[in-house]
């Protein structure tokens, strides 16, 4: 179906290729890998998959599998680094003149609800990471290598020493609130319920993070 | 020398035994778990590192390490279970009244640079995750059980719903700058440094981060 893959689980990845065939063959069975391998570790435990298991089920060689991903894990975990890409390439891509905080809230609304609302699997991987929390340093590592790659652009930005505060503090914070956003967000609430929260938790951390003004439903008393 | 331990890199855990011989002799021996294992680990790397070297550096037996430690790992890595056990006991004890953020500011300014500048291997452990970054998957397991604990801390105080975006927001936010302060610090600025770092980062979060009135070195043109 022309067209199509760019609104499945791969945005972005048919820029690389354009548009051509074998394009387009390599983005489906990079989908197919991913799709088995987060279905087989919600059915069988992440123990209990080999890499050669994903591969029967999509009806590659093993040695395919490893020109799309690192290891089983990257196959599951791996799309925080197309997020990665697309955030640091936003953030550089906005005014000079922009402050850091709202250049890097428009990064992550360009970005952030487009990949992860198309992506089919969030609610498995989610669930996944409740039944098995050691799958959990994954994750971990692609937050701190995208907290990393943050600063570093808007210590570029900025014109920021190396080791200054101002960077680090606004990217380890903005990318807090991104993942504050994310954890409460409900995936049938589709990207606008996922825009309107990053919406929520930016607007709150631009504001120096007041209680809101609906409230908590109780504050106990002093 | 009476009184000293609550100086040094265990404050807080003469709290639990009181001051008799048998709890100073057990903070002592912890003391010199931790900075044993720490000391191998720079020297030889994790992976050439077992228990039983630990324990041949200090004069104990291998079944005697594990009343102190989960794992050799712990020994290095694990002061931060007190450093969140602090911190959410004094945002628990902070008035009722105070907003979130602030009540987060002062329950780590009052923890952290004691704990952190009398922690004499706080350099060697920082070096250390540079030279084997896949050490980090212990400190950022901890930083997730953190944001946890004080998470659930906030939203005790507020009296908020599970899953509420704010208090996950102010934890996940506020400990990003606590993290960015310490990542910034010079361990031979001492707890002052530290402190005055902390303060700058919360002052920067509660005005909802603006470039800082100092400036960044080179802001470059539009």
């Amino acid at each position: 179906m022309p067209g199509q893959s760019a609104h499945e689980d791969e945005p972005g990845e048919g820029d690389e290729g354009g548009n051509g065939l074998r394009a387009r063959k390599k983005l489906r069975t990079r989908r197919e890998l991913r799709r088995a391998a987060t279905r087989l570790y919600a059915e069988r435990g992440a123990a209990h998959v080999t890499v050669q298991d994903i591969c029967a089920e999509v009806g590659i060689s093993p040695r395919t599998f490893f020109n799309y991903f690192e290891s089983k894990d990257d196959a599951v975990f791996g799309l925080d680094h197309r997020l990665r890409e697309r955030v640091v390439a936003g953030l550089l891509a906005r005014p000079a003149a922009e402050a850091p905080l709202p250049a890097l809230r428009e990064a992550i609304l360009a970005a952030v609800p487009a990949v992860v609302a198309s992506d089919t699997e969030f609610a498995r991987r989610r669930a996944l990471l409740h039944t098995e929390p050691e799958l959990l340093d994954r994750p971990l590592r692609n937050n701190r290598r995208m907290e990393e790659a943050v600063t570093a652009a808007l210590a570029h930005r900025t014109g920021a020493a190396p080791g200054d505060l101002y960077p680090h503090l606004v990217a380890a914070t903005g990318l807090a609130a991104m993942r504050a956003a994310l954890r409460g967000w409900e995936p049938r609430g589709g990207a606008e319920g996922l825009t309107a929260a990053l919406e929520q938790a930016f607007a709150l951390l631009a504001a120096g993070l007041p209680v809101p003004s609906a409230g908590p439903a109780r504050v106990p008393a002093p």
